[in-house]
């Protein structure tokens, strides 16, 4: 059951960095809350403020490792910090299977410290929109940093992606050949590569892998900032001081170059668009019901008609 | 340049196998043509007789080698097969970074294979859509077996998977340990574990952590089909057969259980409403061009109005 809540002392509450009222906040616009509007509507005065940072990779190249020495290092500059762990894993159960105790706890006692686990809901950029939610509550709380952790390089990763300021791309030796991490898409995403695991066999390779990678992507070599290769070793925090520099340079560059406003901009719009289309596919199941689209699904696996046709109907409902 | 096509006669073709007209009509539907309903409605009456196989995993784990196994196992039998390779990688360019020459060089000179590699185009399901739109080429052009490859475990590649009848989630020893197994989601949409590279280190150390998972997932127990582990070396084609009799066994429990006719009907019904969207979010560009979004998209970043209100008047100009 959903309490009716005071909106505004909620969000004043947040404002001031008051820990629970985040996390009620979050809870509301993670569960689509009733109130999702009005909150939003109070919170977008208050934020982007924060600077935003993906990291993506793999399963395996260390990225809870390194989201944790991150937050250290942030911390010891006296930056408040959210983390939003996106775990698209279990699609079909809506659940985390690594909660936020597992996750980072030698953070569990540092009040300027927000950690949020968020499972992947529904498709069509479900995610990307609680994650973009929550994303402007941490944000209107005062975080400095919010960093963004992903699992994978599907699609949904590369929509999240987006709504980073600056994007750190894990990579990790023995994780596959070169052919392999440019099938996983990472080139054109990354404006940091981070070759964690350093000490291991193969971390050279895996860092002239990308040079040449990076040198034969005239994408790349356009963008006006050269993606830096950063090799760590996240276990013992080494190599993070390199990786903080590499993205407060990035920062001063997306603010100069007037890249900032621009990805800022994309990231509205494309939230905006999410929106409107998840508004659009509710609208289906409400004029419809589920049994309509169930009945041309079956009309179609008949051969009686085809998804054109049946799409074109639904459509032509929401003039109706 | 488009040309006029005689869809007819090209979907004649296209079952009676012609391969000129199988490559062509997937090109027409792999880039939306304007055909693309017509050649839709055409092939809807002639498929759904093919037995579908998706196969995903992560980088490395062995998919294009397992993927050409599987194409050799189904081709001893007479059975006429169609590989649609799913690259999302390069979500900017819109290209595979392999092409059909350096995949599956095999079974280049063989008249009864069908390959096609796609990449990602887009957001929002259009890779599925296009997906689905192949697969359909395929089934109609008299394929018995539609393997779809798909790299990684992200949200795309789930919706991918839902194309299949039987889903093989391929892990090999060493590329993570069962937490990052269980964190990369595999648990509930695999039909068929595949370990494979088996005879390297803690290949039965994976076997063990799956089953240690599937033991411990209350929905993987009450699906009426518990999930086996097959293990192979695929490069050797060892276990193949194996797993060859174990996708029979799963089309066999799936015709008799009553869940293919489901699973296909939620395929259709997925497809039905993705191409109502991508039309929707057609019309959003078209009534408002896309200078409207992005202004609305600069009101949201200077905090003059919320994502909300800005997608409510996307949504009500669809009525107007």
């Amino acid at each position: 059951m959903v309490r009716s809540i005071d909106v505004s002392d909620l969000v004043e509450r947040t404002r001031a960095g008051d820990r629970r009222a985040v996390a009620r906040l979050i809870s509301f616009v993670e569960n689509d809350a009733p109130q999702l509007r009005e909150i939003t509507a109070a919170l977008v005065p208050l934020s982007g403020r924060a600077h935003v940072i993906g990291l993506t990779g793999s399963p395996g190249v260390g990225k809870s490792t390194s989201t944790s020495a991150l937050v250290t290092g942030f911390r010891a500059r006296g930056q408040r910090v959210g983390v939003i762990a996106v775990d698209p894993s279990s699609p079909f159960s809506g659940g985390a299977l690594l909660g936020d105790r597992v996750r980072m706890q030698e953070h569990s006692g540092d009040d300027g410290v927000f950690i949020r686990s968020m499972a992947s809901r529904g498709h069509l950029g479900g995610l990307a929109a609680a994650t973009a939610a929550t994303l402007r509550v941490l944000d209107a709380a005062g975080c400095d940093i919010v960093l963004i952790e992903t699992v994978g390089v599907g699609q949904a990763e590369v929509d999240i992606a987006s709504l980073a300021d600056t994007t750190l791309v894990l990579l990790a030796p023995g994780m596959g050949d070169g052919i392999q991490a440019a099938k996983a898409g990472i080139l054109e995403i990354a404006d940091i590569f981070v070759v964690n695991k350093a000490d291991r066999d193969g971390a050279e390779q895996t860092t002239r892998d990308l040079r040449h990678m990076q040198a034969h992507n005239p994408r790349a070599r356009t963008a006006g900032w050269r993606p830096p290769i950063v090799k760590t070793i996240a276990s013992r925090k080494e190599g993070l001081d390199r990786l903080i520099e590499a993205i407060d340079s990035h920062q001063v560059w997306m603010t100069e170059s007037g890249e900032l406003p621009r990805r800022r901009c994309d990231r509205a719009a494309a939230e905006i668009e999410a929106i409107a289309l998840s508004q659009v596919s509710r609208r289906f199941a409400h004029l419809h019901g589920d049994v309509a689209l169930a009945t041309a699904a079956e009309n179609v696996v008949a051969g009686a008609t085809d998804p054109y046709s049946a799409a074109d109907r639904l459509v032509a409902a929401l003039s109706g």
